[in-house]
C-alpha cells in the first residue's frame, strides 16, 4: 500500500518536473515588442510576468474581494504557454490568426496533458476561461494584455507600429477590451495614442 | 470634489504606469543560471514568472486552503524586484552578499516608494515577508525559488556549477530550504546531486 502510495506521489512529481522543462521554452518565444529600453524583443515568458504585475495593481486589493484577484493571476501566468508549442501570433496579421485557434487547442491539450489529471485540467481551465472572455476576471486579463504591448510601444518610440506600419484605427479597435475591463484608464489610453500619432510612431 | 477625486485618480494611474516601466529593467536582469536549453543566460523577470507556475503546481490546490497560494505568487513574483536597483547577488558569492541586504533595502525603498501607498506597502509587504521567512508561505517560496535553479543546472549538465567550480556540499546546503519547505522532493533532489556529481557536473 505505502509503496504504491509513494511510487504514485514519484509519478506525479514527474509530470510536474517534465511540464516545468517544457514550459521554459516560452522564454525563447520572442513577441514583436521590444522591452522598454528598446535594447532586444521581448518574451513571452518575462511578458507574462510583467502582467502578472499589472494585475497585482489593477485588479483590486487583497481585500476588495470584487474580483479573485488569484483567478486573474493564474489566467496571465499560463494565457500564453500555448505558444511553447503554436508560436506567439502578431494580432495585426489576419492570415496568421486564422488557424491560431486550432494551433493553441493542440498546444493546449499536449501541455497541460504533461500534468496529474487534475493539475492538468485546473491550468487548461484557467487557460479557456482566459480565452473565453465570459468573466470579469478574464476580462481584465485581456484588459491587461492588451496594454501592456501600449506601453512598451510608447516606450520604444512605436518600434513595432512603425515596424509593420499600424494605423491608429487598428490600435483603438485592439485597445477596445481596456475600455471595458479599464475604464479609468482609457482617457489615458487615447492621450498616448494621440502623441503617437503627433509624432509619427503611428499612422494616423 | 469631483475634479479633486478625477486628479487623485489620474496620480494614481501615473504612480502606477510609472512604475511597471521602472521594473521592466528585470527584463535585463542577468541571472548565473542559463534557460533549459542553453542557449542564453535567464533574467531575473522570466525566472519569477517560472516561480510562480511552479507555485501553481506545488503549493496546492485552489480548495487546499492549508497555504496561501495568493501570498505565495505575491512573494515570487515582487521577490527579485529590488535587483532593478541592486543587481542579482550570485549566492555563492560571499564577499557580494555581505551588503547585499543593505543594498535591497534601499532598492526596496525606493522602487516600492514609486507606487500610490497603499499598494507600496502591500508589495513591500510581500517582498520583506519573503525576506523573513517567518511563515509557511515564505517558506515554501524560498524552497521554490532554490528548486528553479537547480532544474535548470541539472538541463544544462551543471553550466552555473562547472563555471564557479562548486561542490556538492554548498549545494546541499543552498537547497536545505527544500527539505523543510517541499519535503516530498527531497529525495529527488539528492538523486539529481549524486547524479552530477557522477557526470563531472558537480564537485564531489
Amino acid at each position: 500500500m505505502n509503496d504504491s502510495k509513494n511510487s504514485d506521489q514519484v509519478d506525479r512529481i514527474d509530470q510536474q518536473l517534465h511540464f516545468l522543462l517544457e514550459i521554459d521554452r516560452l522564454k525563447s518565444v520572442e513577441r514583436r515588442t521590444l522591452i522598454a529600453d528598446g535594447s532586444r524583443h521581448e518574451n513571452s515568458a518575462e511578458h507574462s510576468w510583467h502582467l502578472a504585475m499589472m494585475a497585482l495593481l489593477f485588479a483590486g486589493s487583497r481585500s476588495s474581494g470584487e474580483i479573485d484577484r488569484l483567478k486573474v493571476l493564474m489566467m496571465l501566468l499560463v494565457h500564453d504557454i500555448v505558444e511553447v508549442d503554436a508560436g506567439d501570433t502578431f494580432c495585426y496579421d489576419v492570415e496568421a490568426t486564422q488557424d491560431q485557434e486550432e494551433r493553441e487547442q493542440r498546444a493546449a491539450d499536449r501541455l497541460f496533458g504533461l500534468l496529474p489529471a487534475d493539475q492538468g485540467q485546473e491550468l487548461k481551465s484557467a487557460w479557456r476561461e482566459f480565452e473565453d472572455q465570459a468573466t470579469p476576471e478574464a476580462l481584465l486579463a485581456n484588459a491587461l494584455d492588451r496594454l501592456q504591448p501600449l506601453l512598451m510601444n510608447c516606450s520604444t518610440e512605436g518600434h513595432s507600429w512603425k515596424k509593420h506600419r499600424i494605423r491608429r484605427q487598428q490600435v483603438v479597435q485592439r485597445m477596445m477590451p481596456i475600455r471595458e475591463g479599464l475604464p479609468d484608464l482609457w482617457s489615458r489610453v487615447e492621450a498616448r495614442l494621440d502623441e503617437a500619432v503627433d509624432r509619427g510612431w503611428l499612422l494616423p
